[in-house]
């Protein structure tokens, strides 16, 4: 039997040294230490200094643990907001961040992007007193990435608001000047390949400093994960509840491997990967990618049209050959495909993915 | 080299099947299928059906997972109570618990125990108005429970308040009646034997009812994880996030283990144990356990005073020895020490444990 190789948007396939990893953790006992010991303070030590460099985390910068991005948003909502704010919306979620809050009460604004279109920032109308501006670098619903010059743009039209990047399926890939915003944050099972259940969450002092006045002027901001509960044992490298250890761990181990690798071969690789299957896409006569403008197009997730076959066709054709693709997100399953082009994806998986896709002409 | 063995009241020893299916888990991607296919949502199936087993949980309580028995304070508050809760208080959890209400702008009440005690429920007296009632089965940090019985007794003389069982340290070895509390919950890394990272939380109708009737009233009850939108994914077998899916599926395989064992057999031995090693502690010249009155010692997390030596002298001891102990909680660090008492802690190692600490005198 062929090995089935994700090429899923999240969850994805695991970094290619993880089950090492893992018999490691479990022959060190790593899912059964303490939280308060010295072993896990070190583990907690050794992740986020190889995050940092891997990511270029500016050292005025905080990073802490959340359970996944979604509590992430609701965390920074709750934490840096009080009454409003305003959302880039060009897919399912940009759109979810949206929705939380207006859930929580806070008068949430947005600018809609049709499905796979991006947005030049240029053109966007900012409303003047918005206390957060959220963007999302790559939309893994739909593809679509958001240039970091669009993002630098947008700092220099909004000085005051704060401004937070959903990196989710971006990271390690986006190159960013971190210091042009003030949050970004991601989850672990989509570029760094580790299994699901671990959010990370990079964030400024100005960050902090809102949730303070927030705080002072009487807003309830959470209890176990707020920020300052958050920051009291991140200080001392723990986190407030007995958190997902072994991921901890795992994430250190592969952000180690990355680092020793080169974060810019990696991502040479994954320039290469998806220049090759974008070309063979657009010439295709079966697919059509969802952006058009290149610019905007996801170097990380890729999604595509099928055109005259079902995209079961073309799923369950790829999966004869172990390798599984997404489906469409949502309502788009009825005509699309996602593949994604993670630092795991060998050059190899992808030039048999593209033989496959050739064939099938 | 000795292999270490963790007696660690949580995280504490794997459940000994952890790492085989934890292969297995590698061999069939467990950690990389999406977490909106249906190989999950048989997943989802199988654990929810596993531990409703394991625990007997009424067909008409709802089952969810969380990432944490901390969010789950969280979430119980938020979603179930506008105003008030009442706490029974006897140690460092039920405290934190408590203090996540004062978080929130409730007005938290408690009734407080010395460490090391537990309550007779008929000398409390319980505010009339109060919505919810919080009670903890073990306290992990003192050694102390609280009999089924008392547990019963507060729901006889509470019938309107809501009544919630932290059974963080109890599962699976609490046999109790679950119609008479309104919802229980617990994390995995205790008695389970897994890897830190999940919640499950067991609530009934009218916890659902209470939250309809705040939301109703305008409350905000949060965003991914209300209970609405819990209970959206959970009837699709699904997680509003991406989960610990790895967590999940182990969660099911060790539940299927102590199921075909038998959750009968499983407490009758951690009876045989935590007899036998609280009749070598009362003995013993080195230790006292804290809990006097027999009726409240925790039979899942045994806590002693040590008495004539630094309790870091016996830990050392054992530790020489491959058995890893936990040590007091908090300022207890400089005169106790805790044992855990789980499923996975075999016969054989605590006849080991009894042997070395005998030989200590």
């Amino acid at each position: 039997m062929t090995k089935n190789y994700h090429l899923t948007p999240g969850p994805s396939e695991l970094y290619f040294t993880v089950p090492d990893h893992i018999q490691m953790a479990l022959k060190n006992n790593v899912a059964s230490i303490s939280h308060r010991s010295q072993a896990f303070k070190d583990i907690y030590a050794h992740t986020e200094k190889e995050v940092r460099k891997l990511l270029s985390i500016p050292e005025d910068y905080f990073m802490v643990f959340t359970s996944s991005a979604n509590e992430i948003w609701e965390r920074l909502l709750q934490n840096c907001t009080s009454e409003s704010s305003f959302h880039l919306v060009n897919g399912s979620f940009s759109k979810k961040f949206y929705d939380f809050s207006t859930q929580l009460g806070r008068n949430a604004q947005k600018v809609e992007a049709p499905f796979g279109e991006g947005f030049k920032t240029d053109e966007i109308e900012f409303p003047s007193d918005v206390e957060m501006i959220c963007l999302t670098q790559n939309e893994t619903s739909s593809g679509v990435q958001l240039p970091v010059e669009e993002i630098y743009k947008v700092r220099e039209r909004n000085q005051e608001a704060l401004i937070v990047l959903d990196a989710v399926s971006a990271v390690p890939y986006v190159d960013l000047d971190l210091t042009k915003i003030d949050s970004l944050y991601f989850s672990v099972q989509k570029g760094m390949g580790l299994p699901a259940g671990l959010g990370v969450w990079v964030f400024n002092q100005r960050c902090v400093d809102k949730c303070n006045q927030l705080m002072e002027a009487g807003q309830k901001v959470g209890t176990y994960h707020s920020i300052p509960a958050l920051l009291k044992q991140a200080e001392n490298n723990m986190t407030p509840e007995t958190p997902n250890v072994l991921n901890i761990y795992l994430l250190g181990k592969v952000a180690e491997d990355m680092n020793r690798r080169g974060v810019d071969m990696i991502r040479g690789e994954m320039d290469y990967k998806s220049t090759m299957t974008y070309g063979l896409l657009d010439r295709h006569p079966n697919f059509k990618p969802i952006v058009d403008n290149k610019d905007h197009r996801s170097k990380t997730v890729i999604v595509t049209e099928v055109i005259g076959k079902e995209p079961s066709e073309v799923i369950d054709y790829l999966k004869k050959e172990g390798l599984i693709i997404g489906t469409g997100y949502g309502k788009y399953k009825a005509n699309q495909v996602r593949i994604a082009n993670f630092p795991t994806h060998s050059k190899e998986i992808y030039f048999k993915l593209n033989d496959l896709l050739e064939s099938l002409k």
